[in-house]
């Protein structure tokens, strides 16, 4: 149902016949379907067209575009027409917009900003003292500052005077003394209260906020807790330094949720979306977990060849390897998967791990017997497998899932511990230690069951040395 | 960072010494900390607090509580009790409500809603139309409705009388000509207009909506794109039914995603957080898929069992097996999540199946050739080992890899085309399928390249009647 999809080509034609029919789009549509025709241009072309328009009608075009067409569409203009537009934009938007940049271009973009509007220019600077993926990085700087000595209609007059300069949120109002946030106002409780009233009793004092250093999902989950529409950042001595709004959090849960889907997958997070990632960007950010989870799985085959003794005096026993191994990373990965979401919600906290680990080795076993059930069954299936062998698969199931379900789950804790991201690849680096840990658990529980069968081939196992 | 987790057990005993003191936190706290305190206190004692409150109060914090907990903590209140607090929830909260109620407990509690307030009761009813997951069941029927003949005074008016009866939404006005929504205002254009201004050219004509049976997600996403913190439902005729809240919009992304992260790692997805899920829900939800996969696995088992003969001839083939099919079950698992996840954000179409079959394809090439490189030399550093075996297992990887990369890609969009979620397991019975295949793979290639000692062996592989 997207516009452009539907008008594309038409509307590309109209535009290339008669640029300013694109005055006339602006009053029609969204300026979010206006960046979806854009999209579709060529690079020259969307410099073209948007260099034509005024910089307050293009920024809205221009800060909805991914960053990578920003950044292609801007090296076709002019240093001063990417900073009249970049001027226009929201303070987070811009700074974005400048760090997208080849770093030679963003620093002559900023120097014609430093001219046009030298408190935006300021703002980029204040955005990108903080780190990547902090509430530094989101806030946009400027808000709607009131005093709690103010009357009602004054905070009014404040905001509407906001609202005019730009596309901004306006509908809470900091109350600040000095530069220290002391209270917010809705913009619904003004529009209750009574023009005459003090400010002050109508502030509410209990400030919900995030430090700059905050991490930006964080910010997102604080504010869907709280149904907050905007979250001021302060720091430490209270001064508030920006604002955070939801469209951010909005677009920050996506992103963040897709780089743990990535990563669960064990593919380096892609920063683009897939059309745009080059072929190259691929083979780097897939080969090398792809690589690293090989090189991991060679010691599988290290550890059946060291058993080949065992292997040899149990007839069609390596036959059911991948089956046992397999069992293990599935309810591995279950494990990992449900405490790694678990910990990202907020659900599940690191002081949780005792219960965790008990609950996990209860789910283990009971899976495990469920499959080593099924297994055992099916085992016997076949006329030339003895009740010992069958019993030994069933048995190695129940390990291998008990393994699978502990280990997937504590890994996880252990990594976020440790202070790293529990997500990161932590489901295919489970499955294959669980791989190489479920062949050990098998050739144990063949020792034992299958002691007969295995000391009349004359093997003599031991435990294998890594 | 949550206060009841610090203040809690503190809270807890004031409360139960002196239930009044509820009343002094309701001014300091937010109702969400304050329902992270509720749902630390047993159901018995969470409702005998709640009942001590009027229901305008209670309403707020009992609408933040789990579905789970609002139906633990309203079975031990009055049906009329719950009815009063339910008539002060949102209307969309209240629908919730009432689905988490047992059947009879819910019928109860309607009926005495009807005596009530049968407004809110009616707004259920119809709320309960809509399908699960539709959009239908997320708008709240109530909004500020203005008509495009009014001045903007008289707008504010409306949105002033909304605003003082409950906690909705009131950002935009809503324009009707009888029921049909013609356009719609934000206050903030109201307050920059002039108060003696007709509405109507203030109004903005291009309406973005969603239809009631459209999903939740879809309506996140449409909203995240388009940064609306509100959007109305609207149904084929332009009637309007009610608005969606970004609040809920939030919470419908982070719950989608959790969903799917599940479903991923072959879980069925589990409605309730990690620690109130039931051991015995859990076995159920995790058995069915780890069942279902191991089954699929046995054909892992079949097929070794039947190249008995390959293996026989070739030996130490079979410890190549694991590490030859986790690579592809790897491999598939990327290029799956890639095209899922593409696919859940918008990024990735039915349409685009072509272009990304000739990707995958390229990439699996590639990947398996970098797999298969290493591949061979390891095996080459056993000094039994031949080039012949060594060019064998370097092939399977390629194979193996393409194997993976495509399939991996193109059930998703199979599954998608089907009008099924392919998020539904995909990932791990894509690995199992992969698994197989590999088998095969690799019979096939040493079939050819070791035809001499396989020849000499005396065996003659057929292809697998599965």
């Amino acid at each position: 149902m997207r516009l452009s999809s539907l008008l594309g080509p038409d509307i590309k034609k109209v535009l290339k016949e008669d640029p300013e029919q694109l005055r006339v789009l602006l009053d029609e549509l969204h300026p979010e379907d206006l960046a979806d025709i854009v999209s579709e241009l060529e690079p020259e072309e969307a410099a073209e067209l948007l260099a034509r328009l005024p910089a307050r009608d293009a920024a809205p075009i221009f800060e909805r575009l991914e960053e990578h067409e920003q950044e292609e569409i801007a090296a076709e203009m002019q240093p001063e027409s990417v900073a009249h537009i970049a001027s226009e934009m929201e303070a987070d938007d811009r700074a974005d917009l400048l760090s997208a940049l080849s770093d030679e271009f963003s620093e002559q973009v900023l120097e014609n900003l430093e001219r046009v509007d030298p408190e935006a220019a300021e703002e980029v600077r204040e955005i990108e003292r903080w780190p990547d993926n902090s509430a530094g990085r989101l806030m946009n700087p400027s808000f709607v500052a009131v005093s709690p000595g103010m009357r009602v209609e004054e905070a009014f007059a404040a905001i509407r005077s906001h609202a005019a300069g730009n596309n901004e949120f306006i509908y809470t109002a900091y109350a600040l003394e000095g530069d220290r946030l002391v209270g917010v106002v809705s913009v619904r409780d003004l529009i209750l209260a009574e023009p005459r009233d003090r400010l002050s009793p109508h502030l509410r004092r209990n400030l919900i906020s995030v430090l700059p250093t905050d991490d930006q999902e964080d910010v997102a989950r604080k504010m869907a807790k709280y149904d907050l529409n905007a979250i001021p950042v302060m720091d430490h001595r209270g001064e508030i330094l920006g604002i955070i709004t939801i469209d951010d959090a909005l677009d920050v849960l996506t992103a963040e949720q897709t780089e743990d889907v990535q990563r669960l997958a064990g593919i380096e997070p892609l920063d683009l979306p897939y059309f745009k990632t080059s072929f190259l960007a691929f083979i780097r950010k897939r080969g090398v977990w792809l690589v690293a989870l090989f090189l991991g799985e060679f010691f599988t085959q290290t550890a059946l060849r060291h058993y080949d003794p065992v292997f040899q005096a149990v007839q069609g026993a390596s036959y059911y390897v991948p089956l046992l191994i397999s069992a293990g990373g599935n309810s591995g990965s279950q494990s990992s998967t449900l405490i790694i979401r678990g910990m990202a919600v907020g659900e599940i906290h690191l002081r949780d791990w005792w219960r965790i680990l008990v609950r996990e080795l209860a789910m283990g076993v009971v899976l495990g017997s469920i499959l080593g059930i099924i297994g055992f069954a099916r085992v016997l299936m076949y006329p030339e497998q003895t009740v010992p062998f069958a019993t030994t698969i069933g048995l190695t199931l129940v390990g291998i899932c008990v393994t699978g379900c502990t280990l997937g789950a504590m890994i996880p804790i252990f990594l976020r511990r440790l202070g790293l991201d529990p997500a990161t690849s932590s489901t295919p680096f489970i499955a294959s230690l669980v791989d190489v840990l479920g062949i050990i658990v098998f050739v144990q529980i063949a020792k034992v069951v299958l002691a007969n069968v295995i000391e009349h081939a004359g093997a003599h196992p031991t435990l294998l040395p890594l």
